[in-house]
């Protein structure tokens, strides 16, 4: 049978707070069964940006990343963030490993194709090398991925983190039960963005289309649905949008939290 | 019996070279036997402290590493140089592995004592967690190391990366026969600084106290070789100082080049 295997999500709002994020970690760090943490960047990539008077090019809420913004995400990413967190894990007693997704040709991407707009050296995911994964893993290695990926011909790429988790926690159900966990600052996917009490405990497919037509889901919130799903589809056992801080009480089924998506 | 063991410490000058990083990549691509990269920094960390304005100081050669530098050399290291490092390798078919010190908690280090100067963030290394890198190499993955180490309680430390490659080669004789080649941007150690043919073919710890005492060794040449005598004494089995276009043509002992340390 297969073991079960935690792939969980950080985003900048966790990463940008010191104290949230060691809190975090110490968390994470007492998950026994094997896991993988991916994170996104945060505001520190965009503090960087300016001091270095690197424009920053937003389109549709989605980075544009031109040579100098994808050497500053493979700096602030790659180096800054996931060094720290991973420095930070091994003084809670977890080896950790941190990747892009060039390490180990863990994940590899292809340039995202000029349509309407040219988003520069971001990447769509083509493959995740999950044998390598699980080799690290049976090491006792615990991965640390930022979402850097490659195209395995000496391009690095800029890739959305949420898509990152997604397609690790699918290709990874070759191997184990595979639970992903997306923490973000809210509750879990909120009925008003504006009340954090209003946590919608379970969205489903159907519930999904109905939400969206109705104009009743978060724009912003859109992508890491899809995500989810996606995830399910490739069968992960069960994918859950919350709050950091209730991650290790979400794991340990000590009470329900946050938003379960279902298909 | 033991297997063959190479591992490659590369400068700033080729790091900072596109065009000779590229073919030097290509070349340590070529090498069959196990192997491990490490790289320094060079130009560009200094070019990206000017962009950020984070004031660099320097005491008799050594960077001293403040809070903002570490900062600084773990984007730059960790991050830009070792990815698109372990990017490119990939694309000429070597699964590379990135790693800092704190990744598989590879290298420990302390933070330098602060005797007549505190050099901040630097780091002295106590232990290379030899059997974790042996183990990533026996599942086909070639580590490249940048200097920068931790101290396993979370902080992050900046080392020099000289050091780095003589404590990993030392530690590596455990399970490998190992072989350390410095590559720089000379053709070895030369009698005359200035003229690149006078390289000395070998010096052993006689002939190096003699040309010390003499004031004939070029003030930077001395760590690196101290580094060489200090990896011979952990029983690496030879140490190459050389010009890294020669690297290849060295290993496969097609001709002699460099300057060879023997005890």
């Amino acid at each position: 049978m297969k073991g079960s295997l935690y792939i969980v999500k950080i985003g900048g709002n966790i990463i940008d707070d010191k104290k949230k994020l060691s809190s975090f970690l110490k968390d994470f760090s007492t998950i026994k069964e094997p896991k993988i943490l991916v994170h996104g960047g945060g505001k520190i990539a965009t503090e960087i940006a300016a001091k270095m008077q690197i424009p920053q090019q937003v389109y549709e809420g989605r980075r544009i990343t031109d040579a100098e913004t994808l050497k500053l995400v493979t700096m602030v990413y790659a180096g800054l963030i996931n060094k720290n967190i991973v420095a930070a894990l091994s003084a809670y007693g977890v080896s950790a490993i941190g990747l892009s997704g060039a390490d180990a040709n863990s994940v590899k991407a292809y340039k995202k194709p000029v349509d309407k707009i040219d988003f520069g050296f971001a990447g769509d995911i083509v493959a995740v090398n999950f044998e390598k994964i699980a080799k690290l893993l049976e090491l006792g290695l615990i991965p640390v991925f930022c979402a850097v990926t490659h195209d395995g011909r000496g391009q690095l790429l800029n890739t959305n983190a949420d898509v990152v988790a997604s397609c690790i926690a699918g290709a990874m159900t070759a191997y184990y039960k595979s639970f992903l966990y997306y923490c973000f600052e809210k509750r879990g996917v909120l009925k008003d963005p504006d009340n954090n009490s209003s946590v919608i405990p379970e969205i489903n497919m159907d519930v999904y289309s109905k939400l969206r037509r109705e104009g009743k889901i978060f724009q912003g919130m859109i992508p890491k649905l899809d995500q989810a799903f996606s995830a399910l589809q490739k069968g992960v056992k069960s994918v859950y949008i919350l709050q950091g801080e209730d991650l290790r009480s979400s794991i340990l089924n000590l009470r329900t939290h946050g938003t379960r998506i279902t298909i």
